[in-house]
């Protein structure tokens, strides 16, 4: 049985992230982590869209990042993410962000999601049975 | 009978919005042209959620944006923004953007908007009566 | 002898910070945390520009965040900035954001912040005598 | 000789990208341009840190956008990214966004870029010989 499941992509850093001391501002990490977070939930088949289909959103309840290194404008990013299962009805993902080029770790990091129904907005307190199932299917469980 | 409505607001420039540079990165602007219409739509009863209230939404067709002076980090702007009324279908502001210190003109620009159904986004065609009625009360027409 | 310092500002919620849910996207929390330090440090002369001035940059090393309530297009947000200090050379923030009509909490979070030689970006390991000083001179040690 | 250089890039509509009416904030499109544009200079070699690396620095003085169709989360995007020469010493881009799928298109834009010294931020009235030197090598004159 699997512990975990990850995925990676590459990203290269805009322009537009970069602030006046000429690294990538704090903020932008977040786009990151859910960038990487997207092309997890392509991959496995747990994109936003399809907990929509399912009846939910998935709103994040916590976010932490450390920064290690900066990055600078044109560097190459490697994003991994990964997926832990836990027993409570929440989704947790950490991050780590490598420079793609020296191999450094730039940033690590970790959210939490919460099932919410798609249109009351109201907390699922237990695992949604295709979640359940979905882990299943994945050997995480 | 007024020719167009005025309104200004004072905005500042935050850490976020300034490139590598030490400038004002080319898209904020957009961002405090929007600020300039949402104070706007406030102080003369026309704001986003007054649209939708009236069963439209009303979507940016066309933007142009001139840049004329740079803006640094802490800067002071004045944005200025104008309603000039137009006999077709369509939502035209003028913005002028001044460094509220030295008075020099930074930045200036447009935008155009139309109505659109706020359910099956479908054109309107022909302008809605409550906006006409919100011309007259204004002074406009 | 105080034990921190508050600052607080007021925001509301601008168009383009609210998601397909209709909700302010998690990201940009870190910007209203930003707007409040921004205000913080103008208030108690600790702002980017009077680091800069000391010779130092402050880069954010740690960012953490809790979402408790969703904001929505137009919200009135209090964003309630507290520094707490400390013994090392860092920086410690926390924030609450509060609905500014129902005084319902938001989001709580906390950034640590570091002193980076503004040139060489080398870490400075102990406190910078211009950050004691200011610390005397408010009274928090 | 030619006429034109053209580049094309695919990209793909994030989730922190989509307002609330669930399409594309229009200020994102500025976004758009620029991926189109670094990968532009990246292919011809005529990138951000290639003109710093002459002496210059850049900036957007025009840019104009035209929305013909919205976006929505999760659409692929063609980004086509046009240069075309002209006398005076200005970079001038033409866009087109194609949606990926359907071959329809999004938006059109263009933008101006003036060439400064990259210390003194002075304007540059000739075209840089580096720069015609790039377009005799390309072909374009």
């Amino acid at each position: 049985m699997k512990k975990f499941l990850i995925d990676t992509i590459e990203l290269h850093v805009r322009f537009s992230e970069v602030d006046s001391l000429g690294v990538v501002w704090h903020g932008h990490y977040l786009r990151y982590f859910e960038d990487g977070r997207e092309a997890f939930g392509k991959k496995y088949g747990l994109g936003y869209l399809d907990y929509y289909a399912q009846g939910y959103v998935v709103p994040i309840v916590t976010v932490q990042c450390d920064y290690k290194q900066v990055l600078r404008y044109g560097d190459k990013i490697i994003v991994e993410t990964t997926y832990t299962p836990c027993e409570s009805a929440k989704i947790n993902f950490t991050y780590r962000l490598l420079n793609a080029v020296t191999g450094e770790l730039v940033v690590t990091g970790s959210t939490t999601q919460v099932f919410l129904n798609k249109d009351k907005f109201t907390l699922q307190l237990t695992n949604p049975d295709f979640f359940t199932d979905w882990k299943v299917a994945q050997g995480l469980i």
